[in-house]
C-alpha cells in the first residue's frame, strides 16, 4: 500500500486520459455516422440487459476495449436514438459538437461552484451567459444581472418550478404570518401545462386539491383564457383560499400552444400572484425576431424558464431560469453553514448559486451554453430554428394536401399535430394508435402522441440536429405507406 | 433557407466532431499536466470576468481556437482547482479517466431515459449498476432490485433528501387523513447532519420549526445519541406532533463522525419513523471489508444515499439512492400524463425513473458509474480508498508528533480535523483562521474549516485522484512553515 504500488494505479494519468478519450471520441463519431442504421425506437424487451450482463461488479479491472464492445453490443441496441435524424418524438434533445465540447470541459475541470469562492469562474460565467441568453430573448433588464434581476442554470424545468414555487410560497407564508397557511395556497395552470408543475407544487407542500387546471379548448387553440383564470381566482378567494402562483406556457407539450402572457400578466398583477412563464420548448425560438412577439408582456412575469437542452443545440442538461427579484428566491433557499463561510460571501456581495437551486453541489454547465452560443453565433442559431420551422411547414403542407389526413391543431413552431381522419369519430383513437405503432415498430422513424380536446393526435416534432429535408420527406412517405396498408385492411 | 444552404451549417458533423473533440481532449490533458502550477484557490476578485468578456453574445460564429484561448486566459485563472493534488478542501470531487469517458458517452448519446421506453438501456443499466453498487456495499437484498427494493441515480444528496422526505410525508399524510397535518410532521437530525436536509425538509413543506437538531458533543465523537433522539420524539408526541423522519450520517461533513445506525434504527422502528442514512462522503469507503461495519444495522433503515462523485472516482454528478419500498417513493412522485403513455409502462411493469426523482428529464448517468466500476474493478477501488486513508493516517501522525498542534476529532476516514494549539482558548479561532488564510492565499494548497463543539478546526480532506504521499508531505511542511511565522509574530 506504499507509494511504490501507488504508481501502478493512476486513474487520471494524462497520457492514458488522452488515449482512452480519443478511443471514445472515435466510438461516438462512428455512432453518429451509422445512426440511421439503427431502429429509432429500441426493440429490446424488458429485462434484456440483466440477461446479458453480469449480476455483480468485477473484482479486477477490465479493458476499455471490452467495455466499448459491450456498449456497442448491449447498450446501443437498447437505446431509443434521440440523435437520429428520424427521431420526431416528444420534444427533441438536440446535441451539437459545441455542446459536447462544453460538457467535456465541465467534466474535465470537475469543479463544484456552489459558492463564488469554490470556483469564481463557474459563478461568473454563469451570470454572464444568463445575461447573454436573456439579451438574445430581449428580456427586460429587470430579469438580468446587468439590470435588477438575475438568472441561474438548473438541470430541469421541474427544478425551476420547485424553486420558484418555494420562493413564492415562503414569501406568502411570511406575509400571512404562519406556516399553517400552506394549505390555503393555490396554484393555477392550464390543462395543457406540463405536468411537472403539478408535481412541483405537490413537492413543495401545496395540497394537490389546491392545484387548478384551467380548461382549454380548440376554440382558443388550447391557450389559457385569462377570464377563466380570473373566475377560478375569485372562486378561491370566496372560499377563503389564497391564490399564489400562475404558470403560463410558450409552446405547450401536447400541441405547442401559447398562453397570452400580457393578459394573464394583468390578472396576476391584479391579484398579486407570482407569474411564471414556462418556455421550455419554444423559448429557444424567441431568439428569432419574427417569433419574439410570443414573449410580449414578459415584463409582467416574476420568472421565466426555458431549456437550451431541447432546441438550442445544448447537450443535456441545461435549463435557464431568470427571476426578477432574486432576493425572494435566495431568502427561501439560502443556507449559511459554518463550513462554507468565507470572506467573499460575507463581505463582497457575490452570487452563491447554492442559494438559487435545490442542491448544494452543481456542475459547471455555463461552459456548455457559452460555447454553444459562441461557436454558432446568433446568426446560425437563428438559422437552426428557422430551418426546423421551415421543415415543419413543409411537413404540414404534405399533411394538408392529403385529404385522408388532417392537421388537428394549427402549427406555431416545429411541432405538427395531425391524424388520419377516421370514418367515424369513435374510431379515431384506435386508427391513429395503430398507425403510430406501425410506424414506430418499423424502426425507420419515431413519433409520439397526445390527446387534445379529446382527440388522439400524432405529434411530429421536428428538430434533431441531424434532421434534413429528405428525412422529413421520407417520414411522410412512410406515413402514407402505413396509412395505405391500414386503410386497405379496414376496407377488407 | 433551402437544403442547399443547410449544408453549410452542420453542428453535429462527425468529422468536425472528431477534430474539435480531440483539440479539447488535448486541452484538458495539458490542464492535468500543468495543474500544480496554478494557485489552488483562485485569486481573482469578484467581477473579474465581466471586465474581460463581452457583455453580449456574438452574432457570427467564433473559432474553437479563440474560445479555447479564452478558456485558458479567462476561465482557468478563475477556477479553484478541485482536481489539483494540493486540494484538501471541503470533500473532494475525485475525477477519473473512466468517469470522464462515461460522461462523454452520456453526452454523446444524449438520450433522455425518463421512461423505460424512451431508452431502455438507460433504465436497465441504471437498475443493474445500482444493484452492483449495493452489492459492493453489502446492502441487504431488501434494498436491491434483485431483492425487494431498488435504487436510482440522482444528481445530489439534496435531491435524494427531497424525494425521500416527500415519500415519507405523503405516506404519513395519507395515514393521518389530510394534508392539513403537514404542519405536525417532525424531522430529526443531528447538529452535524448536512444542512441540505434542513433545506430539503423546508422545500417539501415541513415547517422549519419542526426540524430538530439533536445536539452532539466531543464525548461521543459527534455522533448522534439514540437516547437524545428518543427524548425529542417523546417530547414532540406529547405536544401532539407526528415524528416522521430521522436522518443519520456515515461520515459527517464537519468531522467525519458516524452515527450509530443500529441503535438509531431501533428507535426509528419503535416510533415508526422513516430512517434515512446519508453516507454521501464515507459510503464509498464501506466497500472496504474493514470499514463495512459502519453500515451495520442498515437493514433497519428505509433508505440510504451516497455520492460516487465525492470519493469513488466518478465525475460530477452522481448520487446513489436505495430505497426499501420503492412503491412509496413512486406513489409520491409518479405522474401519468397521456403524452408519455406507452405499452411497456402500462403492461410490462418496467421501471420509469421519472417517478423516482424530481425532474422528468434525466441524463444517462449509469454509464459513468458502470464504466468506473468496470475499468477499475473492486480491487483498485478498494486500493484507492485505502491509499487515501493511509495518507490521512500519515498526515495525522505528523500533526500528532508536533506538540504545537493537536488533532481535535479522532480520524475515521481520510479527513483530519486539527488545529494549532492556542495559548489561551479564546485565541484559538483567530489563530487558526490566520493560519488557514495564510496557507490558502499562498496558492500552494487549499484546505477549509469547520467549527465542532465550539472549536474552530482546520479540515484536511485527503482524496483527490492525483494526490500522492509527497503532496501530503509538502502540505505538512507548508503548514509548519506558516505556523512558525504566525507563532514568531505573536511572540514579537
Amino acid at each position: 500500500m506504499g507509494s511504490a504500488s501507488r504508481k501502478t494505479f493512476l486513474p487520471l494519468d494524462p497520457m492514458s486520459f488522452t488515449n482512452e478519450s480519443r478511443a471514445v471520441i472515435d466510438f461516438i463519431a462512428d455512432y453518429y455516422k451509422n445512426i440511421e442504421e439503427y431502429p429509432v425506437l429500441s426493440r429490446v424487451e424488458p429485462g434484456y440487459l440483466s440477461a446479458t450482463l453480469p449480476e455483480s461488479a468485477p473484482y479486477c479491472p477490465e479493458s476499455l476495449e471490452d467495455i466499448l464492445k459491450d456498449v456497442h453490443d448491449c447498450i446501443v441496441p437498447g437505446l431509443t436514438h434521440w440523435q437520429s435524424p428520424n427521431f420526431f418524438g416528444y420534444f427533441h434533445a438536440n446535441a451539437s459538437t459545441a455542446g459536447f465540447l462544453g460538457e467535456m470541459l465541465c467534466s474535465g475541470f470537475n469543479v463544484v461552484g456552489f459558492s463564488w469562492i469554490s470556483s469564481p469562474a463557474a459563478t461568473e460565467l454563469e451570470s454572464l451567459v444568463m445575461d447573454w441568453m436573456g439579451k438574445l430573448l430581449k428580456l427586460p433588464s429587470s430579469f438580468l444581472f446587468s439590470g435588477t434581476g438575475g438568472g441561474v442554470l438548473h438541470g430541469s424545468t421541474c427544478e425551476a418550478a420547485v424553486c420558484t414555487l418555494a420562493a413564492a410560497r415562503d414569501k406568502a407564508l411570511k406575509e400571512l404570518g404562519g406556516w399553517e397557511n400552506i394549505t390555503k395556497l393555490v396554484v393555477y395552470a392550464s390543462d395543457q401545462t406540463h405536468f411537472t408543475f403539478q408535481k412541483a407544487a405537490k413537492l413543495v407542500g401545496i395540497p394537490p386539491s389546491n392545484f387548478r387546471l384551467i380548461e382549454t379548448s380548440f376554440s382558443t387553440g388550447f391557450s389559457m383564457s385569462p377570464e377563466k383564470v380570473r373566475f377560478a381566482i375569485e372562486d378561491d378567494i370566496k372560499s377563503g383560499l389564497v391564490p399564489l402562483f400562475l404558470c403560463a406556457t410558450i409552446g405547450t407539450t401536447p400541441s405547442g400552444a401559447v398562453d397570452p402572457i400580457a393578459e394573464l400578466g394583468k390578472v396576476a398583477r391584479e391579484y398579486k400572484l407570482w407569474l411564471h412563464i414556462d418556455a421550455a420548448y419554444a423559448g429557444s425560438a424567441c431568439i428569432c425576431p419574427e417569433l419574439r412577439h410570443y414573449l410580449d408582456g414578459i415584463e409582467l412575469a416574476n420568472s421565466i424558464s426555458m431549456n437550451p437542452h431541447k432546441w438550442f443545440l445544448t447537450n443535456m442538461d441545461c435549463c435557464c431560469l431568470w427571476i426578477k427579484e432574486p432576493k425572494i428566491l435566495v431568502d427561501s433557499l439560502s443556507t449559511d453553514p459554518e463550513i462554507l463561510r468565507n470572506n467573499a460571501s460575507k463581505f463582497k456581495g457575490v452570487v452563491d448559486y447554492k442559494d438559487w437551486q435545490v442542491a448544494l453541489s452543481r456542475r459547471f454547465r455555463a461552459l456548455k451554453l457559452w460555447i454553444v452560443i459562441r461557436r454558432h453565433g446568433l446568426a446560425n442559431l437563428i438559422y437552426h430554428i428557422r430551418s426546423d420551422i421551415s421543415m415543419a411547414k413543409r411537413f404540414e403542407a404534405f399533411v394538408a394536401m392529403d385529404e385522408r389526413f388532417e392537421i388537428v391543431v394549427p402549427r406555431k413552431f416545429a411541432l405538427v399535430c395531425f391524424r388520419l381522419k377516421p370514418k367515424q369519430e369513435a374510431e379515431g383513437t384506435e386508427l391513429n394508435c395503430k398507425l403510430l405503432d406501425a410506424i414506430n415498430s418499423g424502426g425507420r422513424a419515431f413519433m409520439t402522441h397526445a390527446v387534445v380536446g379529446g382527440i388522439y393526435v400524432i405529434r411530429c416534432s421536428i428538430g434533431t440536429t441531424l434532421t434534413e429535408e429528405h428525412h422529413v420527406d421520407a417520414l411522410w412517405n412512410l406515413i402514407q405507406e402505413n396509412a395505405q396498408i391500414l386503410l386497405s385492411e379496414s376496407i377488407n
